[in-house]
């Protein structure tokens, strides 16, 4: 019987769960260093909601319908729902500046690191069009990646901006040159030149030659000031005095498609690690009413992977405190056991038939650092495994003395 | 268009998931404090590892075919797949004491406070068939719903206890009876009374009469002592160490299929709210080797209801210390707030374009504590909301000044 997960899923024990709770716990107070506050939106959502907001990625939606013949789906992203949430609660004060560290579902191949079911990270603020905006999105992320111990570096360009030297050049349908050329960096120039050529659009020189710009004066002095070279300059100023570090990037564009402003990924020394941009029109197409904003998604899973395999964090081990050993005297261990939590000192007790050798070696593999031994004699023996050094005292003087050890 | 979540699943904008996330929080720290170590299993499970475990309410699984054609469940309990977890890995050490805090589904009938997508907050002992274990666990359970404000009951039965009085009796289908018992709060002994005859169940009478035992002494004189009643024994004695309050309770036998020993409810002065039971078979039903087992579930959504009805907590508010005030000055406002958060003080700054006295009336509404204001003067205004007090400094002196009002 194969007893593994559902394919591309997987199953967190103690060891991993740990370490991805720390990492989790540092990503969300620096959310909250910026004043980005919790919200959460169900797993499942009516099918509708997601449809049309994804590109060709749609197809990657778990849909089904409930017995009571509903279409639902499971979420893709955490913006979508964000987007209908802002839309139903026409009470909300704005600007809304939230975040949501929680799993997606996507029918991807699983392989090379990718799963079908993972978490995002994600810090949004809705309800500003200003430009300072997006720049807090992209400190907050990249404050966060760089507490984590990464040295990131921000690529940013926009869709705006993309849309009008696409106009200037004359590419009738950009989406596809777009999905085209956001693969440089995984096929190369001589890729995306195939693959305009495979979609059917033209003026494939020009837009290989538009590759090679490395600056916004470039563009701006090439195609003249639009709109949104004007965005991308406001919000490098910006972003100096906050101390990214960033790089106008004309290949980034990303897959989905609701971004239609300055779009971000960022980058460690080992790959690509988070990714956003700004989507004024997304809430629109829930409420009718458009609603400015941008966002930030981090990949927890490809930051998780890279951090173990480089040697940035470790297991922080279990939080027991104490192992209470005894043998035959379960109701006494027990008792000291409680008095101790009643302490807040977390921790564990003896709860098989095993020797007392066997029960420290239990307390010594699991590195818990005092150990409580409850013979038969009135008086117990507490042990700092850390030391060595033990001590035999009488019950109610049990956690003075671990308070004097774990000091 | 109808923008709410689907039926019987909610969102938390953030006033109420802070309060969840504060409940969740104690809980968790309780769970640690008797050594239980947080696992993770993912939403969905192979259909196949969730049938035939629920009994009657396998109905409620969300079940559905992947595009690949595999039949996906979203999972119905937090236990099944902790079973199927074990079974996968037998190299885990054991005692195994995990817990974990995290969401179901199940297609109920949503009024009454139930919901199609909930949170349990579990606590498990895998490996350990000692009554200690599933002392623990009450324990554990016990005093976390002290901890929330509760005035926690334990009601406590034994499955084999019922299975042997059961063939005392001479009821020949004990299943079907105990489902009928079991709703003896809600339906009264009238009620029982008639859904035993419906389920065609004999020896009616004397169901209704065991209904009336009150203590463990009486039943144990009745019908001689047994393998159920000796543990239930043990299993007092030991919770009278950890002064839980408890009581017997003949007519709890609790709905699932897979409880083999005792089992749990909790009640608070307002209801059910957390149960379980020992469940020796279930990982065997994955593996074939048995492996003993004792839980106990917190009914989260239940929880928080009652706790925000009766006033037992209250929203902590927002975590944004400062808010940094501007007008035409953005550059400026966001060098200041990166660097309060560079000291770790959570700050937001104005994102829209208001007067000053709108951005002071959102900071208050939003009780933020302290407002930088950045005007077009080299020095900078903080004031201390709370006391009223402002201070005119220079911009280096932002940080420090705040930190004097925060104290």
């Amino acid at each position: 019987m194969e007893l593994r997960p559902p394919k591309g899923m997987r199953d967190f024990l103690p060891e991993e769960k740990r370490i991805r709770e720390e990492v989790i716990e540092k990503i969300k107070r620096v959310f909250e260093l910026y004043g980005f506050e919790p919200a959460e939106t169900p797993a499942l959502e009516y099918a509708k909601f997601l449809e049309g907001k994804y590109g060709e990625e749609e197809k990657l939606i778990y849909k089904f319908q409930d017995r009571g013949g509903r279409w639902l789906a499971l979420r893709y992203d955490l913006t979508a729902p964000l987007a209908r949430v802002i839309a139903s609660n026409p009470q909300l004060p704005l600007p809304f500046k939230r975040y949501a560290i929680d799993k997606v579902w996507r029918y991807d191949n699983p392989q090379r690191g990718r799963y079908r079911e993972f978490y995002q990270c994600d810090v949004d603020i809705v309800g500003s069009k200003s430009m300072v905006a997006d720049a807090e999105v992209v400190a907050c992320a990249f404050r966060a990646l760089k507490e984590l111990g990464f040295e990131p570096v921000v690529r940013i360009n926009n869709r705006k901006l993309m849309n009008y030297i696409m106009g200037k050049i004359g590419v009738k349908r950009p989406t596809g040159a777009f999905r085209a050329m956001d693969k440089l960096d995984k096929i190369g120039e001589k890729g995306v030149e195939e693959e305009l050529k495979r979609r059917g659009i033209k003026k494939v020189r020009e837009i290989i030659e538009l590759l090679e710009v490395r600056d916004l004066k470039e563009v701006e002095k090439r195609f003249g000031e639009s709109e949104g070279s004007k965005e991308l300059r406001e919000l490098f100023n910006y972003l100096d005095e906050c101390e990214v570090k960033y790089v106008f990037d004309i290949s980034l564009v990303r897959g989905l498609d609701y971004y239609t402003g300055p779009v971000f990924e960022i980058s460690s020394e080992f790959g690509s690690i988070a990714g956003g941009g700004r989507y004024d029109g997304l809430i629109g197409m829930f409420s009718g009413r458009d609603i400015p904003a941008t966002g930030l998604s981090l990949g927890l899973e490809r930051i998780i992977e890279i951090m173990k395999k480089e040697g940035m964090i470790k297991d922080p081990g279990v939080k027991a405190k104490v192992f209470v050993a005894e043998v035959n005297q379960k109701e006494r261990a027990l008792r000291i056991a409680e008095k101790l939590r009643d302490e807040g000192i977390n921790t564990e007790m003896n709860l098989m038939e095993r020797s007392l050798g066997k029960q420290l070696e239990y307390a010594d593999k699991r590195e818990i650092r005092c150990v409580v031994i409850v013979g038969k004699r009135e008086r117990v023996t507490v042990k700092d495994m850390e030391s060595g050094k033990e001590e035999e005292v009488e019950e109610e003087k049990v956690t003075f003395k671990i308070k004097e050890f774990l000091k």
